[in-house]
């Protein structure tokens, strides 16, 4: 896939495939055969339907692929990160050792987890002071972020690391859905109260910069976010072209793909978010997407942490499809019977 | 351990050991030095602080072992289920065969799964009518579900099967906390509306008829409960006495330790709750025992499941505090530096 102007990725998000209802209405059919009461296993029942939906088929986990993404980010510049821009390449080599969270729990899930860093060495332009990617950056990073997902995986899980990117985020987040610096900006990895006041002054200086073109989700998306987050909106419009589902990490994740949303309102019906992290302007940005997080354990990390650690809880939901007995098979009285 | 009064259960809930203060300080402090931000991943992190402190080393799950109790019940006489009481044994069977949903998570979470039945050819009395046990066939209930925690295992995980066990649950949960059946019924396994009217009666019937034992939590727990109830609780003894952290799963689970957090206040710190059911006097019930649930998925099968599911959280906690990086081994940037 090339992505030649913004018109194409317009383009590809309304060529989008619906779900597969007979899929979906296959698996619900079974659950309900299932020995135990009908609807008992709650969202493991969901999810269930939700994979053989979008997978359009009876659905496995055979092959699940966690992507993260890793961009740096020339608004650090602003003082907004509690880390040194360094650190992102730091972490990549640590993903590429084995030393990272994502690593372990990766393992822990039976997934392969692949590292994408986009031009480490070149930041993104400081968002206050220019637009922080041109429109060939920002599609070049969207389609490598949708060349990642290949069409034989049964699951891809999304995440990023870029040092200064929940800045990024808050700032495509008040872009697409209105508020400035003060609702969007958290506090990240961690920084100070006076980092906080340098991460909403530096959104909104963003937000007055690019005033003229935040009427464009995909502009806004190149002036104010990253390329990594690029890459996740490229990853998910792939994902829902080849037929994977997708779960997404956190708040930075649900900002990268919330342009699509914005472009066509059913967009994301193929994702699912893994997980509502700490950083408080997650749950608002997840309200306006209209998803429901599956975990809430105080998570803020990034990596793909969270949509990872998910993972375990859709393998749980399709074991228990796939594996348990009906009421006719095990001889268990049914409620109706 | 043989219990031969409800004396000797008091006796022994006097004795509980604390947690090792040291192994948590240790857990935590490696947390302190792994590649992350200080607190990201949550609750993750406190976890392994818990494991340690209470197996009382650095901590480990290579043994973990999920305990289901099965339990028939005589209120079922008052029509407060769903399902016969004959679907209790049937479960078992299937539990048995493999084909149940506690038989596949049990398997994705690496688990050991050990079904203990009591008695269930003799069921509890109806508790509107009589004590649901003797003392006697309490004190033995309990034994059985202390003994069924040994003490190689690095974490135990229990639920219980029993039809008609949500209405001696929410009688306890009222003996114990006030409030009467409107405040604690549920619709358990899917009751309707004439059963929960039947279910909330039955509870009233049996706090009226019990009274004058209502102030013994232990008394309460014989009159009340049930067998799985009783040996559930007989489990979380064991495991504090034999430094084995446990996961409670749903409300039952929650009521049948509850006597035992009002003997002593922090008998349940061993304790976790794995997540909060779809049970509507749950959320309630682990407030009471300030219990905070690690899992919110709408879950409402018992058998253990929602424990279960939870050891995949606990084995990602422990897969990322056993192998991540230091920051001065990973030679990435720390935030204090």
């Amino acid at each position: 896939m090339h992505f030649s102007s913004l018109d194409d990725i317009r383009a590809a998000c309304r060529d989008l495939s619906p779900g597969d209802d007979a899929a979906a209405i296959a698996a619900a059919a079974r659950q309900a055969q299932l020995t135990k009461p009908p609807g008992s296993l709650g969202r493991l029942e969901d999810i269930v339907a939700w994979l053989a939906r979008w997978q359009g088929r009876s659905p496995r986990l055979d092959r699940v692929d966690i992507l993260v993404f890793a961009g740096n980010h020339g608004v650090t510049a602003q003082g907004v990160s509690a880390y040194p821009a360094a650190v992102t390449a730091q972490m990549v080599a640590n993903f590429s050792a084995g030393g990272a969270a994502i690593n372990q729990i990766a393992r822990t899930v039976g997934a392969n987890l692949h590292v994408v860093p986009l031009a480490l060495e070149q930041a993104t332009a400081d968002f206050t002071q220019a637009p922080a990617m041109t429109e060939g950056a920002f599609l070049a990073a969207v389609a490598t972020g949708y060349k990642a997902v290949s069409a034989g995986t049964d699951l891809v899980s999304v995440g990023e690391m870029g040092i200064g990117n929940t800045t990024a985020a808050a700032a495509l987040a008040a872009a697409l859905f209105g508020g400035g610096g003060s609702r969007w900006a958290g506090r990240g990895t961690g920084v100070d109260d006076a980092g906080l006041a340098r991460k909403r002054a530096a959104i909104d200086l963003g937000l007055a910069r690019h005033a003229a073109l935040l009427h464009d989700p995909l502009a806004s998306a190149a002036a104010l976010g990253g390329r990594e987050l690029a890459a996740v909106l490229g990853a998910a419009l792939a994902a829902r072209h080849r037929r994977v589902p997708i779960l997404l990490d956190g708040f930075v994740c649900a900002a990268a793909v919330a342009p699509l949303a914005k472009l066509r309102a059913d967009a994301l019906e193929h994702a699912l978010a893994a997980h509502i992290s700490a950083e408080a302007a997650h749950r608002m940005l997840l309200s306006e997407l209209r998803l429901d997080p599956l975990l809430d354990l105080g998570m803020r990390l990034g990596e793909g942490t969270g949509a990872a650690l998910a993972v375990s809880v859709l393998r749980a939901a399709l074991a228990c499809h796939a594996g348990m007995a009906t009421f006719a098979e095990a001889g268990v009285t049914n409620k109706s019977s």
